[in-house]
C-alpha cells in the first residue's frame, strides 16, 4: 500500500531542496510531520539517509533551520531525514502539560502503558515504519547513518545498539545516555514504560552496551558548559561502561559548548563527515 | 558616556562567541536588543564589523539562528552585528497591528511624522549609535561592510549609498530596491515620512544611485522563485538606473530560490568572502 505524503513545505537549499511532508502513520495511529533535505543530484542518483533525532520540545524543524547542515550534506550527497519527536495531538490526557513528556518528548521508545500505547509508538516509527516510507517516495540508497542531540542522542545510541548492522554508522550530540538513571529518562520511562525496570533498560544506551556485541563504534560530542551535563546527561557513565567492556567510543568533551544549537552547527560537518566516510563504505 | 551593555544570552559557536545584548537607545528612546558574533582570535586581534539588517517581521534572532554564518566569519575573522528591526514596545498607537508597519518593520529611516518620530529612528540607530556603542565595547577594527535581507537589504543599499566611504562594500538579499515604488515601501514612507515624497528618496535605492558619485559596487543576490519578486522588490529598476549611470551592480539572479533563509543560508558564504576581501584592503 502506497503511503500518501501531503508536501507542506519546499525550499531550494544549497542545490537541493528542503522539504516537509505530512503524513497518516501506522506505527503512532496518527498524522506524522517530517523533513527531508535532497541533495542536488538525487534526482539521477540514489544516495544514502542520514537518521536526525531532535530532543525535548522539537519538532522536525530545529535541525533543518538552525543546524546549518544543508551544505555539507549537499557536497556529500547526503540526504537528511528529520523526524518529528512525538505524535501530535493524539488526545493523550496531559499530552501538553509537561516539556519533557507527551508532546515532543516521544523518547524513541514504544510505549506499553495506557493512556500512552496507542500512540506513543516513535521507536517503531523511527526504526520501521518512516524508513520505508522514505524508501517507497524518494531516491535513497540502502546504506543509512543515525544521529541525534539530546533525547535524539539517546534515540540515536539505542536504535543503533538494538539493531546491529541497521546503520553504517552512529554519532550523537549531548545524548542522554543513561536513561534510567536521570530525572527526564525515569519519568518518561515510568510513564511510557510502566514500573518494569527490566523493560525500561532495551532503551538505555548504557544498558545496552552490556548486552551489544557488534560493537559498533560511538561517536559521541559534549559541551562542557552544558546545563544538563551533571544532571541527565553523564556521558561518563557511557564511558565507563565502554571502557569496561571494551567497547569503542569516541566522547569528545568540548570547553565551553553549551546544549544548544550553536554547538551542534559547531561540530555538524565533523560528524556529517564522519557518517558519509562510513556510508561509503557500507 | 559609556553605555551600559545588559548581556542576555552567551553561546560558544565555532571557537568564538555568539552574544545577545539589551541597551538604552538614545536614537529610539528606548531598549534595542541586538546580536554580536565574535570570531576566535577577537580578545587579542582587532576585527573589522559586518552589519547585517534583517527584513519585515524579523528581530536581531533570525540570521543568527537560520543564516549558518559563523563558520565563515569564524574562518575570516568576520565579527557580524544584528540589530532588531525596529524599537519595541515604544508605545506608539498601533505599532503592533500589522507585520509590515511599526514593530518589526523600522524600513531603516528617521520618522519625521507624529506618533512614530519620537521611537522609530532606525537609520540613525544603525549608521550612528549602534556602531558607536560597538566601538565603546568591543575589539572592533575601522573597517566595516553592510548587508540584509529584504527590508534590510533596503537598508544596507541606503546605508551605504547615503554614506560614501563609510562601507568598504555593500551588498543586499533580495533588496526592496525601489521602495516608493512597491507597496510595503510606499506605506512605510506616507506612515513614518509623510505625504512630501521628496523625502522619500533619500531612502530609496534606485533614487539614491541618481544621485551618488562614489559609484561604489553594489552586490545583489535575488532568488527567481521568490514570492515577493515582481510586486516589492523589483530588482530589474535597481538593474536599469545602474546600467543607465555606469554604477556598477553585480545581481546574481538564482533560479528557483525563494525568499527565504535557505536562500541566505546557501549563498551567504560567497557574500563574507566578497566583504572579507574589500575590508582587507579597506
Amino acid at each position: 500500500m502506497t503511503t500518501q505524503l501531503e508536501c507542506l513545505d519546499e525550499h531550494r537549499c544549497f542545490g537541493g531542496r528542503q522539504l516537509r511532508y505530512r503524513h497518516r502513520s501506522e506505527s503512532v495511529d496518527g498524522d506524522m510531520t517530517f523533513s527531508i533535505f535532497l541533495p542536488p543530484g538525487n534526482e539521477d542518483t540514489a544516495m544514502p539517509v542520514l537518521w536526525w533525532l531532535s530532543g525535548l520540545t522539537c519538532t522536525d524543524q530545529n535541525f533543518v533551520q538552525k543546524a546549518g547542515a544543508q551544505r555539507k550534506a549537499a557536497e556529500l550527497g547526503l540526504i537528511i531525514v528529520c523526524p518529528d519527536t512525538s505524535p501530535r495531538d493524539a488526545g493523550v490526557p496531559g499530552e501538553d502539560d509537561r516539556y519533557d513528556l507527551g508532546s515532543g518528548a516521544g523518547f524513541y521508545v514504544d510505549a506499553t502503558q495506557d493512556p500512552w500505547s496507542e500512540h506513543y509508538r516513535m521507536y517503531d516509527y523511527v526504526t520501521r515504519e518512516l524508513p520505508s516510507v522514505i524508501r517507497e517516495h524518494f531516491n535513497v540508497a540502502q546504506a543509512q547513518s543515525i544521529s541525534g542531540h539530546s533525547m535524539g542522542g539517546h534515540g540515536a545510541l539505542v536504535c543503533a545498539l538494538k539493531n546491529p548492522g541497521k546503520y553504517a554508522s552512529v554519532s550523537a550530540f549531548s545524548p542522554i545516555v543513561n536513561p534510567t538513571e536521570c530525572q527526564w529518562g525515569v519519568d518518561a520511562f515510568q510513564t511510557y514504560l510502566g514500573e518494569d525496570r527490566a523493560s525500561w533498560s532495551e532503551y538505555d544506551a548504557c544498558e545496552l552496551v552490556r548486552k551489544n556485541t557488534a560493537r559498533q563504534p560511538l561517536l559521541v560530542e559534549q559541551g562542557e558548559a552544558d546545563n544538563f551535563l551533571d544532571e541527565q546527561l553523564k556521558p561518563d557513565r557511557l564511558e565507563a561502561v565502554c571502557q569496561e567492556l571494551d567497547h569503542p567510543l569516541t566522547l569528545n568533551m568540548r570547553p565551553g559548548y553549551d546544549h544548544s544549537y550553536f554547538f551542534i552547527a559547531s561540530f555538524i560537518d565533523e560528524h556529517l563527515d564522519y557518517h558519509a566516510r562510513h556510508l561509503s563504505g557500507a
